[in-house]
């Protein structure tokens, strides 16, 4: 393995040559000569561009010992961007110029129209689709400030500009892309079912791969001496919680509004101990968010509010990922559970840059999954794309959806329109099932998850989706946010639900006799041959 | 990159030479000529051992779609072991000739000691450090069956003999070193400060690492025909949802015993929703422990308790990732929390096998960290490891540590002198404060990091661990097990803790001024220069 002294952090820090081809530099220390015909692996160089040797484990240069990965990437750092990106207003008619640049704090167009955040491709297309594989490939597991996350491991297609040093990351991203064997056989008869473990994360929920970025270019706005004195929400779940621990790991104060008597413990926890400040107001959801929109038109407070397109580049991230653990295979479905609708359109954004920039040669269909008590996108695809009318959304297990007027509705036609894309629905039973039958075969997921299962239970039942269709199915909180409700529906207390997988515990006395009486029956029920 | 029909799955698939340096295959695609200075690199062979070319993403081979993982990984082994392992005696004298076929059932030694799995080190020492590096490096971040775990990425190093088909993996390991650089340097003046956050996982804490061995080895039994109807533990907690999530996932039946009305919602939702057969018994943790030795001995239920030494070998690969994620590189110091003491045992087998084995060429010094309410360890230490007491544990908030008289003590003491260790204590107000001041950084922790923090925090102010020693702490479990805990402390509702690092919520009427007040307020606070 390389010594750190001969590997580059930043993969432009050593060569200002533009012309594709000649200049990548690796970040992991591989030690080949590049054949020929592979032009475009990323090589490891040294500052006189010949192959480094191996050294032995003893000869390691160590990192010296007062200097932590942030001062080494500053170190190798030229500050050299060869790639940029804008805010443009979303889906803009091609004669629109205008735009915003990302360090301007701008939340809507000049229509009041959403935003997106556009990538000068034709930078990014100098460098060829095994290029990108290989430079992404070569940052995984790693410690690298900041190319361990699986976020800025893809840096040049989220923030291209920003500096290392400005970067506030967990090493996020990386989560589990888990085989549902016996999910996908027992239930569905399916051999290639994959569930994508969002939610095994620092903060428990897929909300960090977004806030990480939104995070990060606060942190470059403050070091500019924009008048940024902290960043706020309104949110009663994943949004604080990602929200709070990644100011809080960078020091800036985050400023949470929730609604007073309406949120429980699990989701008022992570904001208190990640130290944001946290108003518990007389009011409702849409109360607390009618106040920090005015507070925010007041006070120099960073809104990272669900509209923010900045969040959509760091959640794209985990479409590139399953590509990557796919060895750059691609699946034939995707399956995400929507309520405002950003993230079904970050992974279509995700799965189309690969497409754009040669990594891949298409993209899944999409699967946007509702829970049927907030179904807005689900009745307007039912409708043939003909008139979408919000709904109030009742209330539904699946909390972090239960949205009636989402923000970001056209992101999400786009984005399903682009790919044939599908939406389903999933009862409250149905979507309570289906978590208890998946986490019956060795899961513990979210009532979200369930939202996603069952939509899939629906289009294999109907023939749509193919038993050897390679599908995944995107998690995107952990199921320990959630044992409130896996406990009430393993106690059957769940009104009008049969909860018909219940598992509840067996009372037993304390003695062996009664033990092993109760025992013995179970053991016969499932090893008949035994006894 | 390579089809999947170019690379090898069994990095002895086709080669049946076992010189040193001439057999390695790489399970990653890898498309460079190696240099010959660098032999021992796994090298990608094609079956007449030419370099292959890098296809096209267009020309790549899928998997057919009637093949999965496993059944690829079926396809391509060959079933040839170059490895062993059989348990012996725990530190046995070199004379003994005792040991035991892993495939046998068996406990402990005939003398009633503790087993160890002991490693035909011979055979693995044909290989060069820098050829395991290598082969393990390749591994990572990819679903080849069953290398996409962290665990089973070190199959050779773990249960050598085990059939790829028998493994049940939920891809665990892997887990995110963090650089907790804020918590590192604000309240410790470091540098170089780590969390591995073994809790960010599947059932979410380390037991997974352990749990996935035992479960495979006692699948492979079954498979042949051994009697072995369940895998049964008595356990609050974190063994209980991690045996019940594998045996969910394998379709094995799982039994736990849990003492009735002692154990919150949080610990006993795992193994109910993992659709184990949960008793619950009216004694306490003790009386359950008593019980199911009993009806183990009576019934052929595998015991999946603390003793069990095969867990301990999954659980040594945290180890071995830590100094992968450093790039091979050695920390100075690893904090690990104890108990029932398998644990700490476990991280110094995996470092001391990576230096026997040329990996590296030192390990770190271990220290061992307990709550002082059941601190028998520390005790033992502090006496210069005079005399051994078991304790009665007093209740900590560190409720997977709650242990008085740990099983594998003589394991923690060999590890501990082996590597010139130490072991603290933490007080309830210490490891709740740290947690406290943890999170506060944006962490997430369970008390038991609080206790391993508490230590670092002591042997920071004594002067052992100095600033720019390169330090990593583990953390065992996810901050979202224990949210009732973090509650009471940020309400200031816990007997005999000041709980000073507590961030309440605010509570604020629902108008416009009300709010404006308040943040204004706060805001003066934290940024002196606005307005």
């Amino acid at each position: 393995m390389a010594s750190s002294t001969l590997f580059q952090s930043s993969p432009f820090s050593l060569n200002t040559n533009t012309k594709p081809y000649s200049l990548p530099i690796s970040t992991k220390p591989i030690h080949f000569t590049v054949k020929s015909q592979s032009q475009s692996q990323p090589q490891p160089l040294t500052q006189n561009n010949t192959p480094t040797p191996s050294p032995s484990p003893s000869s390691k240069l160590r990192r010296p010992a007062d200097e932590n990965i942030r001062d080494e990437a500053r170190r190798k750092n030229v500050s050299q961007h060869l790639f940029s990106a804008k805010y443009v207003p979303f889906n803009a008619d091609p004669s629109s110029t205008e735009s915003y640049s990302l360090d301007e704090i701008v939340y809507r167009s000049q229509s009041g129209d959403l935003l997106d955040v556009q990538h000068d491709l034709t930078a990014l297309k100098k460098f060829d689709g095994a290029y990108w594989r290989n430079l992404f490939d070569s940052r995984v597991g790693k410690t690298t400030w900041p190319y361990g996350s699986g976020v800025w491991s893809k840096k040049e297609w989220v923030l291209p500009e920003i500096d290392d040093d400005d970067i506030v990351s967990a090493f996020e991203g990386n989560s589990n892309l888990f085989w549902a064997e016996r999910f996908g056989k027992q239930f569905l008869g399916m051999n290639e079912l994959w569930v994508k473990h969002c939610g095994i994360s620092h903060t428990g929920s897929f909300k960090d791969l977004g806030m990480t970025v939104l995070v990060s270019q606060v942190n470059r706005l403050r070091k500019m001496n924009r008048p940024v004195v902290g960043v706020g929400c309104a949110s009663t779940g994943d949004t604080s919680a990602a929200l709070s621990a990644y100011c809080a790991s960078a020091g800036i104060p985050s400023i949470v509004f929730l609604p007073a008597n309406r949120i429980s413990i699990a989701q008022l926890v992570q904001p208190i101990a990640n130290g944001a400040f946290v108003l518990s107001i007389d009011t409702d959801f849409d109360g607390c968010m009618q106040l920090i929109r005015e507070v925010t038109a007041e006070l120099p407070i960073y809104l990272a509010n669900s509209l923010n397109s900045l969040r959509l580049e760091g959640q794209k991230t985990a479409a590139i990922e399953i590509l990557q653990q796919f060895d750059w295979q691609v699946p034939d479905w995707v399956i995400v559970p929507g309520g405002n609708l950003g993230n079904i359109y970050a992974f279509y954004k995700g799965f189309q840059m690969c497409k754009e920039l040669g990594l891949v040669d298409r993209i899944p269909r999409l699967v946007c999954a509702q829970a049927a008590n907030a179904n807005p996108l689900y009745l307007y695809f039912k409708s043939g794309w003909k008139e979408f009318k919000p709904v109030r959304a009742q209330t539904t297990f699946a909390s972090a959806i239960q949205i009636g007027d989402p923000v970001s509705i056209d992101r999400a036609v786009h984005a399903l329109r682009s790919c044939n894309g599908i939406v389903e629905e999933a009862t409250e039973e149905e979507l309570m099932d289906a978590m208890a039958q998946a986490d019956s075969t060795g899961m513990f997921t979210c009532p979200h998850t369930g939202v996603a299962l069952t939509a899939l239970f629906k289009l294999r039942n109907s023939g749509v989706i193919k038993p050897t269709d390679r599908t995944v199915v995107v998690s995107t909180a952990h199921g320990l946010k959630f044992t409130q409700s896996k406990i009430e529906y393993h106690s059957k207390g769940i009104k009008d639900l049969a909860c018909q997988f219940a598992n509840p515990p067996m009372q037993v006395k304390a003695d062996f006799g009664s033990v092993m009486d109760v025992l013995s029956k179970y053991l016969q029920s499932k090893a008949p041959r035994y006894h």
